[in-house]
C-alpha cells in the first residue's frame, strides 16, 4: 500500500526493454546519434510542432534550467505557493537563474489565477530600477494538488503574461495525467494555449529518468545548450535517455500509464468518499488528498501504508496526500479500501 | 573502427541486467532506498574507508559539485592546462562554485606537478585581499593524456596542497583504468595518497550513466545534498543509478571492462609502433595520442575510423587521439591496423 | 517642501568638512588607513564591544553582503513583506547570496513577528534536501513604515532565529532614527537584543555615502573580506568613508541629525491629525503615512511638495509617504501645513 | 617618498569644491539628479558621442560590471596575464559574470597582441558546447605596465574582436594618463578605436571615488541599470558623485593632473637611468618599474620610501613597482633621487 508518491515505482518494462534496444554498437555521444534525433522527430509530431527537446537529469534541473533561460536574474518568477519549484526543489531555480526571485502567488486548489498574477505584476512595474523585473509564470500541470488547468485557463495566464511581456512556463511532471483526464492533445495544452517552455517528465509516468525541456520556439532555445551542458546535464551516452523517452511515446504507453494511475487515484477517492472522509480538492489526475483523523492514518501507516502529511500534521483531521502510479495493483488499493473502513469504524 | 571516445559505447549487459533486477515493487525514493544504502556500503568496502558517495548525472556535474564544496566563490583551483575541467565543460565548475577561478598550469604529459603548482600558490598569498584565495588542486586519473599518477605521485602533489591548507580533489572519470595499470587498490591512489574528494566515473567505464562524488571524510561532505539537489542531481528514482554502480563493482566488473580497454590502447600503441608514427605519450590506460601525416588521418577516416585530432590538426603530422572501450572488438583493431599499415605505405 | 525621502538631503556640512580634513597627504589605501582604525575603534566604542566594520557603497550593498555571510545559497531568508531587502533591491540579496531565498512575511506595521516566523521555519525543516534550509532572519529598523522595534521585540525575534539556529541581521538605514526615539545605547538594540550582524547606515542621517556592515562577533565576519572585495565595495581611498563615518559619530552628530528628522515627522503627524487625515502607522521615526484624498494629494503635488504613493495610488484616500531629514526646514513643514489646510477646506 | 600607488594620493581640492557646491538643497537620488544629467552630456561632449555613463564605487565594480554585461556566463574573457581582472579584484568578474572564465594571455610589457588572441580564440570554437564560447576582449589602458596602446594597436585588437564577433572593453584605471602621452582625443583611443565599453576612472587621476561604466552604444548598455542595482552600485545622493567626474573634465583637469603624474615617472625613470638600474618597461604613463638590488630596495625603504616588488622578491636585482600620482611632490622625488645615489654608490 505505497502511496507515498509516484515516483516510488519502478520503470515500465517497455521502458527497460527499449533500453536493452539501443544497447548494441557504438553512437555518437552528448546526443548526436540517432535516437536524440529520433526523440525531437517523435515529440515534434506528438506536439504537431517543431520542438526542441534538452533531456536532462530530473525534473527539478528540468524547471531551474527552464527559468534560467525565461528570466533575467533580475527577474520575477510568478508560480503558486505550492508549486514544487517554489517549496521542493531547495532552490535549484534561484541557484540556475544568478538569483531569480519565485514570487509565490495563492490560488484555490494549487492553480494560479489571473487576477492575483496581475496584482502582483502591479509590484514590478517595467523600468523601475529597484524592483526585480517580471521575468516568467510558471504553472504546474497537472498541479501540485492533483488538479488540473484547462486549456482555456492556460490560455487566460498566458495572456497576462503576454501582456507583461513575459514567456510562460509549465512544469510537466505529471503532465501526461493531465492530458488523459483533458483528453486533449498536447498541442492544445501547451503552445496553443501560449506555453513558451515545458518540463516534460516521464519519470513519475513510468521512465527510469526521462526529463527533458522542451521550447516551441526555436529562438527561445537559443544558447540553451550551453546551460544545460554548465548544469552537468548534457549526458555523455544520451541514447539511453532519447530511449526511454521514445518508449513513452511510443504505441501511447504514456497514456496507457497515466491512465491507470488516474483511475486508482479516482477508486481512492471514491473510497475515501464511502468512508465518509472529505477530500480537499477535486481528483482530476493521479493524486488524492484527504483529511483523516490523525488516529486513522496512524492505524494505516501500522498497517503499512505508506503516504504522507500534507502541511502540518495537526488539527482534528489534518491533510494527508495519496498518490497513484501506473505500478499500483488492485490488491493495494483493496487492501486499502479495507483498513481504512476497519479504523474508520473505530474512529 | 570507432576510437572517437570511450563513451561512444553502450553499457555492458551486467549493468542492464542490474537495472533490470532492481525494478520490481516500489523503493524509497531519492536516495533512501536499499540499493543506495548498499551501494555506499559497497565503495566503503572498496576504499577500505567509510565514506560518502553521492550519484550525479555526469562527470562534469560530478566535477563542478565536488569542486563547489571544495573551494569558495574567491578560491583559485590549480589544475593542468589540458584538463576536463578547465577545457570541456564549458565553466561547470564556474558556475557551480559561484565563480571560482581555475588556475591552468603546464605540465609534462598532462600530468601537474609540484614545482609549477608551488609556483602558482605564491600568486595567491593567504589573507591578501585582492588575490583570489588557495581553493583546491585538481588533478585527473587517468589524465587527459592518457597517463596516470603514481600514488606517489599523487601524494607529493597533497603534500603541497596541504602545505597551503587546500584539498586535492581526484577527476576519476578513468579511474578503473588507472588501477588496472598500477595493480594497486582504490585506497592507494585516492585517500591514502591524499585525495579528499573524488568524482567517480564508472560511465566509460561501462554503465549507461553512473558518476558520483565521493567523500573520504564525513565533515568534508557537510551540506553537499544541498549542492546537489539545487543542481537538478537528485535522482527521484536513486536505485537505477545505485544498480548501475553495484554492478561495476561487482565481481570486479569495473577491471575486467578496465582492463580490456587498456589492452586495446595497448595493442593500438604497438601497432602505431610497428607502423612507425610516433606517440606523444606513454600509453597508461585506454587512450593512445599519435602522431600522423595528415593524408593518413584522412584515409583512415575515409576507410570508416573515428576518431580526434588532439589540438590544431595542422603541421607535418598532426597529434590524434584513440580511445579504446571495454566495447572495442579485436576485429576493428585487426582492420585497424590494416588500414593504417596501407595507408602509411602510400604515406 | 520635499518629503520624497531622506536620501534626496545633501551632506551635513560637518561631514564635509571631515572629508576635507583627511585629504592632506598620503595614506594607505584600501583600509589600512589610520581613519579606518579608528573607525573600527570608534565604532567598538559605541557599541561597548569589539566590533568589524566593512564600509561599502550603499546600504543595498551592506544589505546583499551582510545576508551573503549569514546564509548558504541553500539558505531561506525571513524578512518582512514590505522590507527593503525584499521589495527595493533588485534582488541584490539573492544575486550576492548565490541564489538564497527570501521568505515574505506579513506582520503590522512593517514589523515581523514571532508568532509567524516560528510558522515559516516549520516549512523549512532542518536536513530536509528538497526544501531551503533555514538560513538568517532580517529585521529593519527603523522599519519601512516608520515603526520601532524594541529592544525586547528584536530579542523575542532573536529567540526564534536562535532556536532555528540561525543569525539576525539587521538593516539599520535608519538606526540612527530609531535609537533617537528608543533613547537607549546602541548595544541595547543591536547585539544585546541578539543581533549578530548589521547594515549601518549613515547616508540618510546626513552623509554623502556612509554605509557599512558591522558584525558583533569576529568568526562571524571570517572571509567577509574576500565577498566585499569581488562584489566591488572595496574603496581605494577608504579614508573618505571612515572619515563620514567618524564625523556622524563624533559629538554624536547622528543623534542631533536623526533627532531633527523625526522632529519633522512629528510636526508633519499632528499636521496631518489637526488636518482629519488618518495615519497608516505610528510614527516612531521620520516617516509619516497619511491617508489622503486623491484630489488634496494632487492639490499639494502642484504646490510643488514631493512624496511618493505607498502601493497602489487608488481608492477614496490613498496611502502616501512623507519623509523627513536632518535637512527638512521649519518653512517647508509650515507651508506644507498651509497648502494641506488649503486643499482639505476644498476636498 | 611614496610611490606605493596612485591611490595613496586624497584628492585634488576642485574635486572637493564640486562636492561642496552640489550640497545645497535637495536633489532628486539614484541618479536622476541634474549633475548626473549634466555629467552624462559633459562625457558626451568628451566623446565625441552620445555616451551613457553609470557611476559606481571602485574600479573593480566598473570591470567587473561591464564584463558581466558584455559576457554570458559561459563565455571566455580573453585578457592579459598581468591584467587587473585577471590577477588583482580577487575573482570580481567571475562573481559578476555568474562564472565566466578569464583566459590570461601573455604579451611583452602588459599588452595583449592580436597572434596570440587569435590563437586562443581557436579554443573556443563557436558552437562548441564543451567549451566556454567567445565572450570578450579586455585591455587596461594605461597597461598595469605602465604600458599604453596606441590607436592602431587598440584597433587592431578591436578587429580580430570583431571577427570573432565579439566586443572590446577596456580597463580606464589610468585613461587619463594614456590620454595625455598619447596627445589624443578621449575618441581616438575609445570607440573610434573599437572599444565597446569603457571602465573610465578618475579615482588614482585626482577624485575620492570617481569611477564608471561607459557604454558607446545604447544597445549594449540595454539592462545595465539592473546589474549596478544589484550590485549595490547605484548610489542615492548620486549627485556627489556626478560631481567628482564633472570637477575632473571642468577646464581638463584631468590632463593637468595625469600630466603631473606622468612627468613625475619620466622623472624617476631618469633617476634611475643615472644610478644604472635596468628598466623592466618602458614610461608611458605614470608608472616606473625598476630593478633594484635587494639591498637598495631595503635602504630606499629604511629611508622611508614606499613601493611594491612586483612578482617574487628574488634574484639579484628584483622588480620594483613606482607609481606617482598628481600628488607627487618634487621634494620626495629630489630625495628619492639622493637616496638612491647614495645606496646605489655602496652596492
Amino acid at each position: 500500500m505505497n502511496f507515498a508518491s509516484d515516483n516510488t515505482a519502478g520503470a515500465h518494462p517497455r521502458v527497460l526493454e527499449a533500453i536493452a534496444a539501443v544497447n548494441d554498437g557504438v553512437a555518437r555521444s552528448y546526443g548526436a546519434d540517432r535516437w536524440s534525433e529520433e526523440l525531437n522527430e517523435a515529440l515534434s509530431i506528438w506536439f504537431d510542432r517543431a520542438v526542441q527537446v534538452f533531456p536532462v537529469a530530473t525534473g527539478g534541473a528540468a524547471n531551474a534550467l527552464a527559468l534560467s533561460q525565461l528570466t533575467p536574474p533580475w527577474g520575477a518568477v510568478f508560480c503558486h505557493r505550492e508549486s514544487h519549484i517554489n517549496v521542493d526543489e531547495c532552490g535549484a531555480p534561484e541557484f540556475y537563474s544568478g538569483g531569480a526571485k519565485l514570487v509565490a502567488l495563492d490560488g484555490p486548489a494549487g492553480k494560479l489565477a489571473s487576477a492575483p498574477l496581475r496584482q502582483a505584476l502591479l509590484n514590478h512595474p517595467r523600468g523601475e530600477v529597484h524592483r526585480m523585473q517580471p521575468g516568467a509564470v510558471s504553472i504546474t500541470q497537472a498541479t501540485e494538488c492533483g488538479t488540473i488547468y484547462t486549456p482555456h485557463e492556460v490560455g487566460a495566464l498566458a495572456q497576462v503574461a503576454a501582456e507583461a511581456g513575459i514567456p510562460l512556463h509549465m512544469d510537466g511532471a505529471r503532465l501526461s495525467n493531465a492530458l488523459v483526464t483533458l483528453g486533449c492533445k498536447p498541442a492544445d495544452i501547451t503552445w496553443k494555449a501560449g506555453v513558451a517552455a515545458l518540463s516534460l517528465g516521464f519519470t513519475k509516468n513510468g521512465a527510469i529518468a526521462s526529463e527533458g525541456v522542451v521550447f516551441f520556439d526555436a529562438e527561445l532555445a537559443e544558447h540553451f545548450a550551453f546551460r544545460r551542458k554548465r548544469g552537468g546535464h548534457l549526458f555523455s551516452k544520451m541514447r539511453f535517455f532519447a530511449a526511454q523517452m521514445l518508449a513513452m511515446l511510443e504505441d501511447d504507453l504514456w497514456r496507457d500509464l497515466a491512465g491507470a494511475a488516474n483511475a486508482g487515484a479516482r477508486q481512492l477517492a471514491q473510497i475515501f468518499a464511502e468512508a465518509g472522509c472529505t477530500l480537499a480538492f477535486d481528483v482530476e489526475a493521479n493524486e488524492v488528498f484527504a483529511h483523516l483523523p490523525r488516529a486513522v492514518a496512524d492505524g494505516l501507516r501500522q498497517d503499512g501504508a505508506y503516504f504522507y502529511p500534507w502541511g502540518a500534521e495537526s488539527g482534528e483531521a489534518p491533510l494527508y496526500r495519496f498518490v497513484c502510479s501506473f505500478a499500483t495493483r488492485e490488491a493495494e488499493i483493496n487492501r486499502f479500501r479495507d483498513r481504512l473502513h476497519f479504523h474508520r469504524s473505530r474512529n
